[in-house]
């Protein structure tokens, strides 16, 4: 179990995943199913934004050293490291602030900078679109926290905020690819968001994007925000609405032209490289979904009838084996709750669920080390983990109830502590199932 | 999709599946990996229990014809059918009336009649438990009843009810089997539990029993029913307690000596002749789980998780596919709600995730053909779902969140309609996925 959790967390490795990305090789550079004749470029700029921005800027440093001409990655207060040659920002995260938009409007002046013939390699991952902005002229920070308070009042989905507040940025949704376009563009991006969809993560500002000035004026309409919103942003979406302003690039817009796009690192390397260790440790194992959602309790469940079918009827696989599900599970809180996260709360379920069954083991990884506001990172169960609690007096229904899982593993030693990883590509579930 | 639904019904008719399981070659009997010489046998007794007795004891007619001796099967009023030598009872369900001891009473004289050069065929399905009983001398129906009501009320599990009921019975818990003995006894089941766990389905009346008068007692203790207890009911359970009644047969048990008990018809039957009809059809098709519960939209969001897999990274199977679920899922009511059923819900939740989406269509069956109180069997949906809805003017959140799935999915064109099966294998989930 341990070796194939390594595996998953060595893959998603913000350093690693870049490195293995980005392969030098007589004066080419290789990315993914592209090659780079360096030679023609005059200059190389890094740019970028994210939680896991310093280590993946470390990395392409490590492979193009002195190449790089200039560069500015923005990242999360205390998230830094040291390089070379490209300079580091500190800004806050969730809720953008100064130093930010004082990071944001270096970024925007270097990508503006950028010539035909030079390289632009831009680092993403989670956090970007908090860590990354440039606002119009006229709307402020104030006004920026003022809309998207509104939003999140109005009930509004997480897909019509992201059309609003793309059309309120000078970066967002393929914004950034066309001032560095029409110089050559490398995006290297490591995900956290389910699914990986480019549009979203760290709200895409080098691909195209699908929505409009009419569909963020729409949410405006829908959710009867028109009168509450700040003035100059109102001021803005209507000039949009009738043509004053560009809108943002859409697909098959000049901007993305000369731009590849890789996902150096997402939930799904990350389990691709987890059944690769389980095989290897020979375990007959299968990706079901990358995809998964929903209550950590119901997934629980979902991962023992999963586990109880291998052992049944010994499908889809047979013991041993390892099923892998990816994606990022929530946890519906009341007032009054304890200690844990998502993936503790799943292993608790579990354990609530495997109570006396043999051969089957449940585990639940969140990939930044960090479960919930805890200093785990997850945690397992099996058939004996019941009895464990039981043994020491503690009632596993009762901790479930109130979302108190932490106390409950911690001590029946069922707790994944891996510490902070420096990178975050949401959560693994591993069904481990041996023949009962 | 329809011949795959088919495929899946006609595999767990009841007449078709005994019949698929009761092979007669030269006046030899083959019943899954064993065969019974027919000359060895005095006399052949049918019996039985459960609302698919009679399509069932047809079954064992036509096989068998005049060598049956007699028989006696009980199922649910309405659920009877035209025998020539086993004589069909009906009673009620799921509340038993005297109707069902005069029946239990009767398969107890027939079973206690077998000698040991005899053959008894038991047929079981779902409902067995409320329809065959036989109640110790001094308690009543109303005692039963009272007892039930107690047990409701103070929160026990399933098991733990189980295992006071099946020390307040006759029949339950392996003990037709001890008065079937030393006569060779098959019984064949058509399981309606999620799991098939013999010892459940009709209370298991002839397989061991792992419980004991201490479990049953200790129910009463642990739930404080002990005054509560109808006078009879306390009395015999404490008989049992200090042993002066026999225990239900535990595995070992000489009752089990001459026994085969064979699954003609579940979840897992049907799912797998769904998945052969899916791959004749040309989809990439996998039983991912015949164990699945939980809530109907949380098992609809996992559906269409799987189906992104399929889509996005050809995993575990490759477009065009099938992936298919089994089980039974709920969903909780609030005090006010519409019209629909657990499979309805599922489709009308799943019609949510996919709006917009391509080649994925996800399908969800009642194997007997009636979802929740309507006289549809499940209903599907696309990604042109909520299209339809709203080219009508119907709002899916809004009957999703009043559980009304039936007027949106009769509206839009998207209930699955059967008719009345005759069968009860829970449910069956069904994921289409083409290309993208």
């Amino acid at each position: 179990m341990r070796s194939v959790l390594t595996a998953a967390l060595a893959a998603v490795d913000p350093e690693q995943a870049v490195r293995a990305h980005l392969r030098l090789h007589n004066g080419r550079l290789h990315v993914a199913d592209q090659v780079y004749d360096l030679d023609s470029y005059r200059r190389i700029i890094v740019l970028g934004a994210g939680k896991a921005g310093a280590p993946m800027a470390q990395a392409v440093e490590t492979v193009l050293g002195e190449r790089i001409t200039d560069g500015c990655v923005v990242v999360k207060y205390g998230h830094e490291a040291t390089t070379e040659r490209v300079r580091i920002r500190q800004a806050a995260h969730p809720v953008p602030d100064q130093a930010g938009l004082d990071a944001g409007a270096e970024i925007v002046q270097l990508a503006g900078s950028a010539e035909p013939d030079d390289l632009v390699i831009c680092l993403l991952s989670g956090g970007g679109s908090a860590l990354l902005e440039s606002l119009p002229a006229g709307i402020s920070l104030a006004d920026l926290r003022a809309t998207t308070d509104l939003l999140l009042a109005s009930g509004a989905t997480i897909n019509e905020m992201n059309a609003l507040r793309k059309h309120l940025s000078l970066v967002k949704g393929g914004q950034l690819a066309r001032a560095i376009a029409p110089a050559t563009l490398i995006t290297l991006v490591l995900s956290d968001v389910v699914g990986s969809p480019l549009d979203v993560i760290a709200s895409g500002p080098t691909v195209p994007d699908q929505t409009t000035w009419a569909d963020a004026w729409g949410v405006v309409e829908r959710y009867q925000l028109g009168d509450r919103l700040p003035r100059p942003v109102h001021t803005r979406l209507q000039a949009g609405l009738v043509g004053d302003l560009p809108d943002t690039p859409k697909p098959g817009d000049v901007a993305f032209e000369r731009v590849q796009t890789v996902i150096v690192a997402d939930n799904a390397v990350a389990a691709a490289a987890a059944r690769e260790e389980a095989e290897r440790q020979g375990y007959d194992s299968l990706i079901l979904s990358t995809f998964i959602e929903g209550e950590a309790a119901s997934i629980a469940r979902l991962a023992v009838a999963l586990a109880r079918e291998v052992q049944t009827h010994r499908r889809p696989v047979s013991p041993p084996a390892c099923l892998i599900l990816g994606g990022e599970t929530t946890v519906s809180l009341g007032e009054d709750h304890g200690k844990g996260g998502r993936n503790q709360e799943l292993a608790l379920a579990a354990a609530l669920l495997l109570d006396g069954m043999q051969g089957i083991t449940v585990v639940s990884l969140a990939t930044d080390g960090t479960d919930g506001p805890t200093d785990a990172a997850g945690g397992f169960a099996d058939g004996d983990t019941m009895d464990s609690g039981r043994a020491i007096g503690l009632d596993a229904h009762a901790h479930l109830a109130r979302h108190d899982a932490y106390p409950f593993l911690q001590a029946t030693g069922n707790l994944l502590m891996t510490g902070p990883t420096r990178t975050n590509v949401n959560d693994l579930v591993f069904i481990f199932v041996e023949s009962a």
